[in-house]
């Protein structure tokens, strides 16, 4: 068991530097960049699509989608107009940093002020690879429970954004707002949190309206 | 590269042995074992509370409950006066055969008839370890959306029950029932198929009262 250690630590590092190596090439071509992360259904296509319909000739925009199989959500931003690359990870349960590496050079970064890179639907694995982006950002959603922090600390834990989305589902299901909340709390304090529903669109301006911010004061 | 493939296989041969020797355990004690797998917040405690509310007096029970951290589920399990233990990962993004050895006998085998295990809140991993039991189930769930078996392959190849829960949510929710059941078709044709509320009860006896003429029939 005891050389199990270095090695895990070894491939950690070995993501980290090529996640550093994404992250110079994003800022050399001035690309501010987000990796989205959410479990399965949480609604990460819908909601990805509805940002950039609402930031359509505010921001140029490039999609990253990571699937374990099929292209069906890089297809739906190729049919919105927009550069699209979908990653297959061939039953990885994670987005790495040399996946995105290979990636990029496939969009036009020179034309792009913003990517927005779909992670696999997990809550636990992406939790564990930085893959270069300026932020981390997770998506909930109201029919998963207000316990998914609980449950799922080290994915809360690691992102910068939180948005809690289908909040149009909440007369429908049982979701204590306070209970969640306290998790978030406890797990990462000050994180930015979106209430929002992709579907009726309500909170959408909020969220949209503070990432063109976030591009803004990066460049 | 060439020398990963045999360590992956070797450790998978590891898993294999052990869920033999879990399955013999289980077969010898008379004890029929479910394996429910799910992605986080498809409702797979509420619905295995139902499920044990249900079978309650027909069948003696008891329950392994599988997360990255916290009891929370187990509790409520043990809560419902059942035999419960739980499995913290420690961060592992499935349960594996070692982990539900471990399980096994802190549950009174001998006087128990189903053994429920939950597994961690996962489309991806836990499809690719056996644990030893009889059934491999997989709840899904109508606010994941319809396009679920094609984009996670793997975990619908993989079960021989797959129960579609939250139907009550169908009227507020985009989902199509053809499109999904087609994809499922594709993957794992005849796989037996439930549809329930575990909110509302709806579709709950036709699962239960198959799931006692499975144990019943194993006797």
């Amino acid at each position: 068991m005891t050389t199990r250690i270095p090695i895990v630590e070894n491939i950690l590092s070995a993501n980290d530097r090529m996640a550093e190596r994404n992250r110079l090439l994003l800022d050399q071509a001035s690309v501010y960049s987000i990796n989205i992360m959410a479990s399965p259904g949480a609604g990460k296509t819908s909601l990805i699509l509805k940002t950039l319909e609402s930031l359509r000739g505010r921001l140029k925009l490039g999609v990253v989608e990571g699937d374990l199989a099929t292209s069906i959500d890089a297809e739906k931003a190729a049919a919105a107009g927009l550069p699209a690359v979908q990653i297959n990870t061939g039953g990885e349960c994670h987005l790495d940093a040399t996946m995105l590496a290979d990636a990029l050079p496939a969009l036009p970064l020179s034309d792009i002020d913003l990517v927005l890179v779909e992670n696999v639907g997990n809550l636990i694995c992406p939790a564990n690879f930085q893959i270069g982006t300026h932020l981390n950002v997770l998506i909930a959603s109201i029919p998963e429970g207000d316990d998914k922090p609980y449950k799922y600390p080290g994915m809360y834990r690691g992102v910068q954004v939180l948005i809690i989305n289908k909040i149009d589902l909440l007369p429908y299901v049982p979701f204590h707002m306070d209970y969640f909340q306290r998790g978030v709390e406890i797990l990462n304090p000050g994180v930015v949190m979106f209430a929002v529903s992709s579907k009726t669109g309500e909170g959408m301006d909020a969220w949209t309206d503070w990432l063109v911010a976030q591009v803004e004061s990066n460049r």
